[in-house]
């Protein structure tokens, strides 16, 4: 199973036994969560602006309005830094400072490319689509070219990466646990509720089974 | 009902109309996440880091090792952007580019403050158990002096604030219906799930309400 390299921006430094560099488990996490955040530097301001991002093999793509300061900042080749967190659990401890949460994070930084080929711009929009609902693509009517030239659409390769993780239950020492209060965890869950059909759209449309059926990844 | 006052670096430049700064709309996103990406500049590279926040009134305190790289940055008085996402929905639209996702977010611009005072740290230490689950301080063994002086706690004003909120179906032109695709919304909930007792744990100890009823926010 194939590893990212850690640079030295990538290499987890804090609670180092929770990194991972691990290719396959990262590829899931970004798989199930689909909303980032993204760093970047404005006039030596920090910026953190939540969007969208499609994973395709080794590389993601972000797409935003040609008119956006984030879209613009990075197809102008600024470094960036792109978060990645699902909360998995509360860890609840015998302990005040033993409290925490399971968690699985990733990070990538990097800088990203600007696609303006109009092709591989449509495959692109193509590829949102289908990695926010598969089969939704062949259902809608495509981008026209004027859609496609005013979205940006960047490509950021997936080389310096790397994850976090925190699993299980509390970590005090056994003798902390003669206190008797309740320890464990509480999952948490991000999961699809039942869909509300559009009041404008087609009240006789059956709902298909990819909207009926959604669950991360897909 | 009070407005945080917009500034160059919170006033929401792209789609203004999702855009708010209604004091107690922004309280209640920040009182459902507890998660937050907090964005910060280290040699002219951007670096995003989750971590946890507990909202008091007008501030927020984070807290975590006197050894973190986030800890020691913020409170060297560095800038930084905190930003809070919960996604609550996907929207299926007729046309490619009308897909969308409801969402609600927050970003806080400022410095942190640090908290020194030994009395005040073991406040906002019980102030960040009780935001994650209520009534559970009482319930546990507190912070040692040694765990106190472990862990760094910042306070952060909550002066410059923004929203960004999107709710309800795809905004396509009426005609674009006629393609006769089923169009709605799939809402998304993160929502606690059955509790798991740590095999640790007092095994005869009965689950508290707190525990057995969690819902956010606390």
């Amino acid at each position: 199973m194939s590893e990212f390299t850690p640079t030295v921006r990538t290499k987890v430094q804090r609670k180092p036994d929770r990194g991972t560099y691990d290719r396959e488990l990262i590829y899931n996490i970004l798989d199930e969560a689909f909303v980032c955040q993204i760093g970047f530097v404005v006039d030596a301001v920090p910026y953190v602006v939540p969007t969208n991002y499609v994973r395709v093999g080794d590389k993601l793509f972000l797409h935003g309005s040609t008119a956006g300061r984030l879209m613009r900042t990075l197809a102008s080749g600024a470094p960036f830094c792109l978060s990645v967190t699902l909360l998995d659990g509360i860890v609840l401890s015998p302990t005040a400072t033993g409290h925490s949460v399971n968690y699985r994070s990733v990070v990538v930084m990097g800088k990203a490319e600007q696609i303006t080929d109009p092709q591989a711009k449509l495959a692109a929009m193509r590829d949102f689509v289908e990695y926010v609902i598969r089969g939704r693509w062949a259902q809608v009517r495509p981008p026209s070219d004027q859609e496609l030239r005013g979205t940006m659409v960047l490509a950021v390769p997936l080389v310096e990466v790397s994850a976090k993780v925190r699993t299980g239950f509390a970590v005090d020492d056994d003798e902390e646990y003669a206190g008797g209060a309740w320890t464990g965890v509480i999952p948490f869950k991000w999961s699809a509720q039942t869909p509300v059909l559009d009041p404008r759209g087609n009240q006789a449309a059956q709902m298909p089974a990819n909207v009926a059926n959604y669950s991360r990844p897909q």
